[in-house]
């Protein structure tokens, strides 16, 4: 018998899909008896005091209180100035990594097998600084922004992954060989912090070498460690190489503890409230919630089943190569779940 | 009977396994009969008047004469401050297009079939500027320069590629949803430039999309331009698809109609002078220089054999999966080429 406390986590259904593939995983964490109560909450942008887009107090409170959040898509408003709803987010809470384990499904056919890999991208700076200038007509810049803080504390999250995780090698992908001030100073502290973590292999490569070797044997990688925007490429390329967002969960880790783990995928539109959407993602995001709050049991548990009816080919979402409902998809999970007792 | 003028190319047969891929490019040729005339030259950057590194005057003076260059790897020399001389080559005759064709190769067995895509990188400019600065200490930023100038140029350089190639569509791939202003300048360059090609098909896209759907099927692909740093990773990204950088062609476009062709691959010290090296990459190169000249019945005829003898697999070198040395793989080339007379 496992005995774990309940625990509150801010449940933010989002927009299309979002609300039926997080009933879904609601019934799978019931039937799995996973000790998490959800506290839903919206988190659409609003204007603040001083005509600012903040999300709204509500949410905010609950993200502070709970420290973890789980999320579906959201669609950002085409309101005049309206912020994306993710950069928003990650400014609001500071996720500094985002996270994305990579893992060939069984049963789900992709050009590749035995993937497994983990991307980890600094999420804050980069060339997601913002600022660009007009320099003369017709002549743009934008800066990318890379300092030491945010260099080591992502390698530090790196490698304390790798650490928690049992995972052999971290790789620092870079361009240091052309922009040798702001790449290098990332690089740097890469290494520095390698340093403490003897037990792991760290290696160094270049951000076009690793696409090439990627696509032509993804086998090699373990867990990779980047500024933002190499992170915003190689882990949509990851993705798709295991079966796209629809498959591929994501953790966004910030200051003071907080976490929200959500799919990337979108809201699709076409298929919303149609009981056709496929829950995998968020449900696979929830496994990795759960792993980061130790509740390692449940997360196995409900992994397993995910996996399982996946690979047995007989209960699967249109997109999945079935023909069954998401609510019947969802059924089948919570019914192996439930078996494992 | 084909009856052309000679014209003169720069050879450039680089190092570690330059030379000996370059012989095997001149014999094909010369079975070819294809009317090439190589004045070799060396362009290992020098010291020039004021300590600037140059490239030796002769090769300069070669190649603005003949404006048209092949070229093998380079290996970098590692004396303090040497720069690249893939990039000292690029500045030197302002090369401002990489153009990358990616096919897919019968008889190459990689996870993918019908790839058949081109890409167009701009060369100059970008995340490639090399303005660098330290704010203060721990802080510091890049400089990603995009002028409206180069914008239109590489813009213009893949539709007017697109339509003597026949080709159907031009997706210019951008994250002008954070860089607005520098990914918005060169995309709005696209959008006016493509007004001018009403037969050509133009889309948008996001780098990171393009990334997923690239692996997922790269076949949706046709001609792709894009900014510098994009067109390093999708390049070597889309090279990795079809088997790699030794089957890989390579040419730059460069102002006063120069270009030069390159293979992409290193120079593979460990091999080097062994008569093992697959000399695939510069001929396909050499193919696309032919082309570029307009000599399409010999471009064609080399093409064919060289993919012919890939097909069959008797002569194939080591990285191919064969065990023949360069000299028999391209004897074998030679003799189809003669077949074709
Ligand atoms: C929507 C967009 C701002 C975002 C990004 O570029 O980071 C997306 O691609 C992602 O990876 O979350
Ligand atoms: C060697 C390096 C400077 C170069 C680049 O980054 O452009 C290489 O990757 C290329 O694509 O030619």
């Amino acid at each position: 018998v496992i005995i774990s406390v309940m625990q509150t986590v801010t449940l933010i259904p989002g927009d299309g899909i979002g609300p039926e593939i997080s009933t879904a995983v609601m019934k799978i964490f019931e039937a799995a008896k996973a000790p998490i109560q959800w506290e839903e909450k919206n988190v659409t942008a609003i204007k603040g005091p001083g005509g600012k887009w903040i999300i709204p107090p509500e949410a905010k409170e609950s993200m502070d209180k709970n420290k973890i959040g789980l999320k579906g898509p959201l669609k950002t408003p085409i309101a005049a100035g309206h912020p994306s709803m993710n950069l928003l987010l990650r400014k609001t809470f500071d996720l500094y990594a985002n996270v994305r384990p990579c893992m060939s499904i069984e049963g789900y056919k992709t050009p590749y097998t035995d993937v497994d890999l983990v991307t980890i991208r600094e999420n804050t700076e980069g060339e997601y600084s913002g600022i660009e200038h007009t320099i003369v007509d017709g002549v743009v810049q934008s800066i990318k922004l890379i300092t030491e803080d945010a260099s080591r504390k992502i390698a530090e999250y790196a490698f304390e992954y790798a650490k928690n995780n049992q995972r052999a090698s971290v790789t620092a992908v870079h361009k240091a060989n052309i922009m040798r001030m702001s790449d290098g100073l990332f690089l740097r502290k890469c290494r520095q912090v390698a340093e403490n973590y003897r037990d792991i292999k760290f290696t160094e490569m270049y951000l076009d070498t690793v696409c090439l070797n990627m696509v032509q044997d993804p086998t090699q990688f373990d867990v990779l460690v980047m500024p933002n925007l190499y992170g915003d490429i190689l882990s949509d390329l990851c993705a798709g190489l295991i079966g796209g967002l629809g498959v591929t969960p994501s953790g966004n880790i910030g200051a003071n503890n907080v976490a929200i783990f959500e799919s990337v995928h979108g809201t699709a539109p076409d298929i919303a409230g149609l009981d056709l959407a496929n829950p995998t993602a968020l449900l696979l995001s929830a496994v990795m919630m759960l792993r980061h709050m130790g509740m390692h049991d449940y997360s196995k548990k409900i992994e397993t089943a995910c996996f399982n009816t996946i690979r047995d080919k007989k209960v699967l979402t249109g997109d999945l190569g079935g023909k069954s409902k998401c609510s019947e998809f969802t059924a089948e999970i919570c019914q192996r779940v439930r078996d494992m007792d």
